[in-house]
């Protein structure tokens, strides 16, 4: 077999199932070897952003590496902001780059750049292939290096004419599994939480998964510790029967408020919290001084680490259950409340709900602790244009369970062309598009930046009226029948559209007036 | 008045009128400053692509350095694509970017990273403002910077503590105007010329602008050269009257045969032909073995340089105008023939044509030599999804003249939301979209690389038909009425089309089925 073949079934035989595709003529060998690698399903974004974001979905949906394949630098480039937000929600994704042919890039062909350099932010791990011998064994280095520690993106470019060597074989990968805390951690952080007279548990990373929140549960009635998510979690998994965190607030100021009384803060698999944006009087690093213990961080077994300390404070075997009632049905025009309220109760179980809808997005989370059990994906790295590629991943990595895309439109905007790939591979995704007609949070921004009567330039720059986006429109530019776009302004129309998208396959559009 | 408003003074008072903004919380200061600076027009893109890109347009337009405002490094990375085309097509652009607060960044809040990492590869000067003091000074480097030497992209980082301190002052900005080629190397270059049998002068560059073109063509009538233009020009100036160099074939082996006869190839404002991309067994370097001499480079007066080059040579005054004849109206189905015929003859006086329809650009280059003056505003860096951002800019550049987008439908995916800027800013463009529902140019790379059958893996990754896309939907969905939209699949239609859409002000959409 050539070398893009050894390569590509080196990633299957590692578990990758699928390659998010846009490539370009330096990638035609691994385009051509994906028929003989039929084990890895090749999906097609007609924008890399929608690839990168599709493999983060995919990623945090089966926490094995998803492939994308993209075309040299400025392909890269496209794709870097939502690879941005896979590193920051430590999402294994491996990126194979086709490159100039290594004879030829010293002629500094039109399409040439400095890869690496585009490569470095948003990676853990970027490797120029140098001979075609090393392309398997490359790119089982990807793998584990996207596998190991916190997990993250792993970037290998690959020179065209390296792809195309015959005789090569592919390469074992060593898959490495992340290993609980140690034992002393695990014990000092018991000890804060036993000696803290209002302890906090603060839970982040992949100690938002339902066995890990149990431990979590059981750590809280050993310890009284309170139990609190980060703000933007990658997979959060919630609703009735699991246990239910509080969220930690957005905005610094109530973030300070909400953190202050705790004298012990422990981090599980979470950061220790900052301020998303630094504002001129406002401390930055959010806990009380003194206050942060470690347990572990996301590069640990949250799930092992969580069960060893409820273990150490001797916690009981089970918690009861939590309960919340779920939302009364709502009436009257659509506001991100009622919204919430209705996907709150229209949510199937096992739903995926991926969360882009910014100043839409608060009351459903609010709302939805006792919706049926489901799991929330947040913008974990705040690069907008993250939620139809993210839930396109996603609907990938689940076809035994319903997506939402709760979107807001100035957001969905960026990345748009996600909606084609979900008619192209009849996604069960449905799609809420919150249409506010503005960047809602940028005139929040400004109010902020004590900027009370923005000038009609400001105003110009973060209002999206004038021309009006046509969403379902859109939308049937990507392919979609009419019959499955729609515009809502309602919340009954709401609740019954949700009945209906739910119960179909394939994927629905709802553009909801707000 | 504060930083930012001393800042974008700085830009004003050197020539700046236009910023292409999607800023974010990192940049409100700069976006409530655009108050205070009232000549520059904030221009809003839905995607930093259609940012950067229109940047471009505007500069390859204006010659004046056109300002982008963006939001951290995923806000710059997403119009990295767009700034590498704007780098290769030489245009001053001038990218402010928002940062964190500085006393924040060391705290890691997840949109934080590497911006001069993700800027360097696309910037020629990459600057990080250190105090509040320097950013109208920075600024103004930025500027001389992005019109010093070749000219390119300056990127400049603001953290946003920075842009609201007090007391600033406007800084002044020493505009750098490029010389001509020393006389040394004019001589040498009519030497080459009249010693040579078959000497060939390849223009690029500012060289494909008129007054250069007419003294181009005075060297070809005192020596004999043969005129070419690079093939991918930034800004070429064509049409009845003008100097109608070839053009450099595309593809290597093409190319090599073309050139294979010089035995003098002189650039003037041109790299070295190499092949656009490296193919086994046809090399990269495609002039001659010994054949090249450089005139002058990008950095140089190309109308100065070129006007001392024909005085060296003894040239005629003056060269009667070539002229060539416009094609038959067109009948029939749609090809890029009876497309290419139909726009040369419609072509209004002036006109502005951004050609990013790839595979189906060849006929209409070929028969506009004699079609009303124009310029031909091409993809110079490769990166695709140029098409419609440069248009946008080219018209707010020139509301003056009639913009074409010349555009394939691939490409024009990846970048599609200029449309709605396009509506937003009533720019007098029509979009020609070529809609052949494949990737067909890399149908046929993947032909040369001898995948003769490619399998359903392969042809899923270059096919664009399952679902087509509705490209008028997608028009509409960004707000252009339904009345300025529609699809054609006949030339005569297309020819009645035309001629609506140029006599009538504001954005058109037309859909060419292929």
């Amino acid at each position: 077999m050539n070398s893009a073949t050894a390569l590509l079934q080196t990633a299957a035989d590692a578990g990758c199932s699928v390659c998010f595709a846009n490539p370009g003529t330096t990638e035609m060998p691994l385009v051509a070897a994906l028929d003989n690698v039929t084990a890895i399903r090749p999906v097609l974004g007609l924008f890399e952003g929608v690839c990168t974001g599709a493999a983060d979905g995919h990623a945090r949906m089966t926490d094995r590496p998803a492939l994308t394949l993209l075309h040299l630098g400025p392909g890269f480039a496209n794709g870097s902001a939502n690879l941005h937000n896979a590193r920051r929600a430590f999402s294994p994704v491996v990126n194979l780059i086709g490159d100039h042919a290594s004879w030829h890039v010293g002629a500094d062909p039109p399409l040439a750049s400095d890869i690496e350099s585009l490569a470095r932010p948003v990676s853990r791990w970027v490797t120029t292939s140098a001979c075609a011998d090393a392309l398997p064994t490359d790119a089982a280095r990807a793998i584990e290096a996207s596998l190991t520690g916190e997990r993250g993106v792993a970037s290998l470019v690959l020179p065209v004419d390296l792809q195309i060597a015959d005789g090569a074989q592919p390469a074992r990968v060593a898959l490495p599994s992340p290993a609980a805390a140690s034992s002393d951690a695990i014990l000092a952080a018991a000890q804060a939480l036993r000696e803290a007279e209002r302890p906090m548990l603060l839970l982040g990373g992949r100690s938002l998964r339902e066995k890990a929140l149990v431990s979590a549960a059981r750590i809280a009635a050993a310890s009284g510790a309170r139990l609190v998510g980060e703000v933007f979690p990658a997979r959060h998994e919630r609703g009735a029967g699991l246990p239910a965190p509080e969220r930690l607030p957005y905005f610094p100021e109530q973030a300070l408020e909400f953190l202050a009384p705790s004298d012990a803060i422990v981090l599980a698999g979470a950061a220790a919290p900052v301020a998303f944006f630094g504002y001129e009087g406002i401390p930055g690093e959010l806990a009380p001084a003194g206050s942060l213990r470690t347990a572990f961080g996301p590069e640990h077994d949250a799930s092992a680490s969580l069960a060893a300390l409820a273990e150490a404070l001797d916690a009981p075997a089970s918690v009861p259950p939590a309960s919340a009632p779920l939302p009364e049905a709502p009436t009257g025009p659509l506001t991100s409340g009622t919204i919430g309220a209705a996907l709150a109760r229209a949510l199937p179980e096992g739903a995926i709900v991926v969360d882009e809808a910014i100043t839409s997005a608060l009351p459903f989370f609010l709302q939805s602790s006792g919706a049926a059990p489901h799991a929330l994906l947040a913008l974990t790295g705040g690069a907008i244009g993250q939620g139809l590629p993210v839930a396109a991943g996603a609907a990938i990595a689940r076809p035994d369970r319903k997506v939402v895309a709760f979107q807001a439109d100035g957001s969905g905007a960026y990345t748009l062309q996600a909606l084609w790939t979900m008619v192209r591979e009849q996604l069960d995704v449905v799609v809420l598009l919150c249409s506010n007609r503005t960047y809602r949070i940028l005139q929040i921004e400004l109010g902020r930046a004590n900027i009370a009567e923005p000038g009609p330039a400001a105003r110009r720059l973060v209002n999206l009226d004038a021309p009006e986006l046509d969403w379902c429109a859109l939308a049937r530019g990507f392919g979609l029948p009419a019959e499955r776009t729609q515009r809502i302004g309602d919340s009954e129309l709401l609740a019954r559209a949700l009945e209906i998208a739910f119960a179909e396959p394939g994927p629905h559009f709802i553009e909801l007036v707000l």
